[in-house]
């Protein structure tokens, strides 16, 4: 199997003449047709919601496109609900799935009317103190705790993971919000990151739906969504079989029709809190290849960074490369593929096998369009790169600018040498 | 053994007072020790300069309290070398130790006279054209390959690291550079990171020592300076034995007076680049207990998060933490530590033992004094904090302001929703 760019290189070179790489890019067209396949393999349960991991890609731009598929916000921080707000995102289109919460940011959400998943038993306290009382509608986030495991390549430790209640816990929290008149409830968990297998959402989804059915019958509450979170993962290699997102559909549905339907609960809706899923394949990080280096390995030095796309230098995280205009190209040389950070691990590759590259080729990097260009940083005084959206139509347009040395040097504006700072002489 | 905060927590509750938490603070009076203890340790070397690594820590006044001891900047970027020329680092206090460098950036350096140190013998011809010619003072990165080996538990892989020259390409670059009218040469070399031991310097001042006599007898070139670089840590454990910086100086000044002096290399200065060992323990991270969470686990939530301090996060990286004012309690505790990101990783401790922990305690995060603030992100949308020092008459100042909603959003300044960002309604 093959990764496939979005861009040709013929494209690219039309794009770089106005927006200088390196550049995060996004495809409107696959963001689309995945939102669209979403939509359908969830179509038939009828309140469904996907809520979009703002963490992923907090972009105005590409989350206004999710809105066109119904798509909500997870948020899970104060800036997160302003942007959501800004865009005009309120009310239950919020789902506030935050941890280590401040009393502020449980009093913004609720302002704006959003729905808070709460995170720990003692947020009920928390949220009534600074909220002046619950709202109607809550959820409670769920750890079973454990080792949860899908098969053997795939399993992880809600045991150890800070988020979450424990089971008896989430009994006695509905208890409480009951008695305190919280009329709607809904159940949450995230138990297993970036899955690529059809299995996980139904497991998950059955481990939440016999929870709900018991909760309904002990507790006597009203449970009217189940949110099944993120965890639906990206094939990063291209090796890996993608995830059929209508074979995880159809899987939920089944286990939705075996538990929730005989318990009655025909009318509960299914949300999700997609990021990776939603965004991950639809963006790149193009960049050029500036310098080539001989040494004890081949090495590609390239004019984007850890900065830019920081995954392969921390996790160690696979990236496929494309040398644009050398898609068919024999893969004979094996580089290092170098950023420019002072740090050996900046290399967005390491013994990657590639068609020979020159100086000037553009390397276009895949599967940025989640914990990409969210997750940069400023570390070595680099920049952030622009973000930019390939419309339907072909056309190009700018979502986020990039980064200037007067963005890097604002937190020291109250100062006397900020003007020498940012008035390069 | 055990490790003391320079804050006692009636001082941090002054401080807090005005300067909300999280903040890194900063001592001082730990750094002028420090860096007094430095320049003796190398007070035999007539030339002994210190460039500090930018990098470690980029704040105009922790890098003024180093110039009272003749430091120089280490810089490896545009903003870098923006910053040093702010603050009237010029010339030969710069050292421009990058790798993978755009061209503007060797333009930038040469303009202000900095002492540009080459990752790679292609970079000849790019300061060349860059520059319009090569400066008279130039210095050269080398990298010996293989495997680096100081002690059973310390070694690292120069062979796999992407910086510097081969031992051939050395010679060849030192050749090309003298009949190009280079009059004065350095070495450069960085082989393993945060070392504790006080043996790295004196065995890496050898193979360097050895190189430059090499050097000067078959390509006769002018060696003026040799360059130690980083690579000597701190004791971030409370059972390591930090290094002695006397034995370190004592051990270089021994290699010298064996390699050099007999050399008739008597003149040469010793240069070093360190950023965690002048910065690194006189740092601190102050934050407020938030939340406690009995799940699975025991956990203590506060309010700063990776987003201050990235290194438990990403690297697994013990940072000790006291609770002030509990600093003689007994550790009858086991907690992880959390941040509010929404990422499991976000934990600043994990199984730690600690004394028993109120909401409201401070929590003292000690040594992140380097490589803290300056990695910081806005994942998450979340913000960066102030950073503080604590001066030697007591007095504290704001030596950077804490982040806001307007930064994290500034990005989108030139678009219509942006006043709506950054007004909260």
């Amino acid at each position: 199997m093959s990764k496939t760019p979005f861009l040709t290189k013929e494209k690219a070179l039309e794009i770089i003449k106005k927006y200088p790489t390196p550049f995060h890019i996004y495809d409107e067209k696959g963001i689309r047709e995945n939102a669209e396949r979403l939509l359908k393999a969830f179509s038939w349960n009828k309140g469904f919601k996907e809520f979009f991991a703002v963490k992923a890609t907090p972009n105005p731009f590409l989350i206004n496109i999710l809105r066109d598929y119904g798509c909500g916000c997870d948020c899970s921080s104060m800036t997160e609900l302003m942007l959501s707000n800004a865009i005009g995102v309120t009310g239950e289109d919020i789902m506030f799935s935050s941890n280590d919460t401040p009393p502020e940011e449980f009093r913004y959400c609720s302002d704006l009317g959003g729905i808070i998943n709460l995170d720990d038993i003692t947020h009920i306290e928390a949220v009534e103190k600074a909220c002046g009382g619950l709202p109607k509608k809550m959820s409670c986030r769920y750890n079973p705790g454990g080792v949860f495991q899908i098969s053997n390549s795939i399993m992880d430790n809600p045991g150890d993971a800070k988020y979450g209640m424990t089971t008896e816990q989430i009994f006695k929290a509905f208890e409480i919000m009951k008695s305190k008149g919280v009329e709607e409830f809904g159940i949450h968990s995230f138990l297993c990151s970036n899955t690529v297998t059809n299995d996980y959402y139904p497991i998950l989804a059955k481990v939440l739906f016999e929870l709900a059915a018991e909760l309904k019958n002990k507790v006597g509450v009203n449970i009217t969504f189940i949110n099944l979170s993120g965890g639906v993962g990206i094939p990063y290699m291209p090796d890996q079989q993608p995830n059929d997102i209508m074979k995880i559909g159809e899987g939920v549905r089944k286990v939705y029709e075996e538990v929730l339907v005989p318990a009655g609960m025909g009318d509960v809706a299914i949300y999700t809190e997609m990021g990776r899923f939603m965004m991950g394949p639809y963006g790149a990080l193009v960049t050029t290849a500036i310098n080539e280096k001989h040494t004890h390995k081949e090495y590609i030095g390239v004019d984007a960074c850890a900065a830019n796309l920081m995954r392969p230098a921390i996790y160690g995280a696979y990236h496929h490369i494309t040398v644009l205009g050398k898609e068919n190209e024999f893969c004979g040389c094996t580089y290092d593929v170098t950023g420019s950070l002072c740090e050996n691990c900046d290399k967005f590759a390491v013994d990657r096998k590639l068609p020979k590259i020159e100086t000037g080729d553009i390397l276009y990097i895949h599967d940025t369009g989640a914990h990409g260009h969210s997750m940069g940083y400023n570390y070595n005084g680099k920049l952030r790169s622009a973000e930019l959206l390939l419309r339907t139509d072909g056309s190009v347009e700018l979502i986020r600018r990039a980064e200037t040395p007067k963005d890097y040097f604002a937190t020291f504006d109250c100062f006397d040498f900020y003007n020498k700072l940012i008035n390069k002489e």
